[in-house]
């Protein structure tokens, strides 16, 4: 019976001379994600709303609702949708429609159930009020089904229906799905995330698109220390990650040169540290490459030796850019919660060899500080050379995500 | 009737080589929060868990528990807490115990309430298993009441008797109260938070806290073009923060002198990034000296027009320290919620006059690159003199809660 899906937005509401630019990057992201749909439905903006209807007004059939509910929970920048049915702003044509699905309405629901009309009326020259249609409304369907079959219960019924009269037209719903929030992916720049196999770096990846930015990926592996499944494993979480932007690319690393120089050069302390430097001075010469304007990494304070206060400042100083730590205020079960509510937990709980544990120290350093770190890597010849030398061997994928099928 | 308080504990748990010192660091903090008491408790670790009992071992006061619950509720590192009644590792006085409060354990609940027993043995020597224990002491609470009164209800109880049987001892409760989580507050080295009178750097400032890091504030204002209600709005925010640590000092600046250079010398546009990087200047040279180890801020990507990604480089340019975001991924409405949750909330909505609003532009540019506010910042003779005349200028104050008083 719904005609069209009403979606909802919050923050965007609030931004001011850029109001436009969000709303347009949000109908095209919407467009996007029902882009096997595109032939038979067109999304609008209509007055702080986002439409989407068919091309030829007919109604939804379930399947096609059933696909925009799932597209529209990808949706960053929606707070949240619901189905409707879209009619004049004409009270005798509301009366006619809810007094033709009244009895549906109660399919399935017992006698006593607690039943509320919520009417908004943002067309003022409409004779009625809001009360006034709500009054109105709940006499006709309790006419038309027997008043003892419901209870009213504003604050906490069962079956709420929604109307909203507006200037040019008037919908009517029942079912408000609740949409991820955020911004829309592409209202700020590109960035580029470190993507390992575990479950904080996808999280954070997520969460940085959801306040607007699309991500590319790096990840390092150590092959032949490391499988084929390291990559593969990370090439599943951003293929993954992508069904919630329109594109990223995955940088692939192998980092095992410089492991080796670090094992033969340097503290075995520090080796960890040492290690998660070059990564970040070898995702900043990819970022820059490629235009990202940033880095995110999935670090969070005080979970492992890496990520004391000392240890992420001393790792922070190899680069100038930007690093985005969305997970850095985390507790680990909260970022648990995330990765499964966005599918990730799934695949990062499988247990495969990570290049950062390469020779990695029984008792690793919680605290190096800057300086001698950077010490350390003076014994390394010519180190700036071979981190070029890796940036050059990097290679670009378009994530695919086949590790999953094999998974399963 | 309960003679202990029994802490638990997660995170600390998952710590190898360093579990010791976090759980030194969470006594500690569990013993300065309970100092009222402090002639008549003793906090103590046993194996893995944390016991608060008296002294003389008597039975807490309904006040007393009253107030170990609040203290508990700001224990950063702590899950979840109890308070239990101690008893030996004996089935006869575990028996006794229960039999004595059968009854009034279902005061107030009506016929047909729902209850269960739960049972945990690490006392592996101890005659019955957790199974035995639970049937036990069912029977004998059945016995007691009638075993109408009640039905077991494994899975969503009303009431839930917890019973824990260990070497040496025995413990049963009945309420198990949720704890912040994170880290001990200690555990990681002092940083600095850039707080101001929002709802979002407090808010900032308490996940830091939560993940270990005790914390410094350093606070802007413009007067005479502010009101002293800038400082006094910020001092309240302090020193309610303060009540999650031992102590922190909050650097009062004045950032106007500045502000007047960059309003007659630099592009408008730029205002606002320009601002922030001196702030994050000063707060750096603070930070170094008073061995704060990293920058807190209360950015999130994309919400004002200086917190884009391009903006939020180059302000983060300016320093070579490292700056902890812990709300970069978060939607306001979530920061809302935390602060209505830590009680800062109610401060920050308080409407009083900003530092960064004085000579504001009225359409700040969302992309400034760092090369161009780099030669603003030429324009402008002598600055890093007047940085550092800022600094020195800068006054440290013990956070007084007096505006709070003053506002209800």
């Amino acid at each position: 019976m719904y005609n069209c899906v009403i979606c909802r937005y919050h923050e965007i509401a609030t931004k001011g001379n850029n109001r436009n630019m969000f709303e347009r990057c949000l109908c095209d992201n919407i467009r996007h994600l029902l882009k096997d749909m595109k032939e038979d439905i067109q999304v609008r903006r209509v007055r702080g709303r986002v439409w989407i209807e068919k091309c030829d007004k007919s109604v939804f059939d379930s399947d096609m609702l059933e696909r925009i509910k799932s597209a529209l929970s990808r949706a960053f920048g929606l707070e949240s949708f619901s189905p409707a049915i879209l009619l004049p702003a004409d009270m005798d044509v509301i009366r006619d429609t809810v007094r033709g699905f009244a009895k549906g309405i109660f399919d399935g629901y017992s006698k006593g159930v607690k039943f509320r009309i919520r009417a908004r009326r943002s067309n003022k020259r409409f004779p009625l009020t809001s009360k006034d249609i709500e009054i109105d409304l709940v006499s006709l369907v309790a006419q038309e089904v027997g008043s003892d079959l419901f209870i009213i219960d504003l604050d906490n019924a069962d079956i709420t229906l929604g109307i909203e009269v507006r200037d040019e037209f008037s919908l009517i719903y029942f079912d408000t799905f609740e949409a991820p929030g955020g911004l829309p992916v592409g209202s700020n720049p590109r960035v580029l995330t470190l993507l390992s196999g575990g479950i904080d770096s996808p999280v954070a990846a997520y969460m940085i698109m959801k306040r607007g930015s699309a991500t590319d990926y790096v990840t390092f592996h150590s092959s032949p220390y490391t499988p084929q499944e390291t990559v593969d494993k990370v090439e599943a979480l951003a293929a993954l990650l992508n069904t919630y932007q329109v594109k990223g690319t995955l940088h692939v690393v192998n980092l095992l040169p410089l492991q080796k120089i670090i094992r033969d050069c340097c503290s075995e302390r520090m080796r960890t540290v040492l290690y998660r430097r070059a990564m970040f001075r070898i995702a900043e010469k990819i970022a820059e490459k490629t235009n990202c304007r940033a880095l995110v990494t999935g670090e969070s304070l005080g979970q492992v030796a890496s990520q004391t206060v000392v240890n992420l400042d001393t790792i922070n100083r190899s680069t100038t850019m930007l690093v985005l730590r969305p997970l850095i205020g985390e507790d680990k079960l909260d970022t648990i919660a995330i990765a499964e509510k966005i599918g990730s937990m799934e695949l990062s709980s499988v247990q495969v060899p990570d290049s950062c544990t390469v020779f990695s120290p029984s008792s690793p350093s919680t605290s190096v500080p800057a300086a001698l770190a950077a010490k350390e890597e003076e014994k390394i010849e010519n180190y700036m050379q071979m981190i070029d030398q890796i940036v050059m061997d990097a290679e670009a994928v378009t994530p695919q995500s086949g590790w999953t099928a094999s998974l399963q």
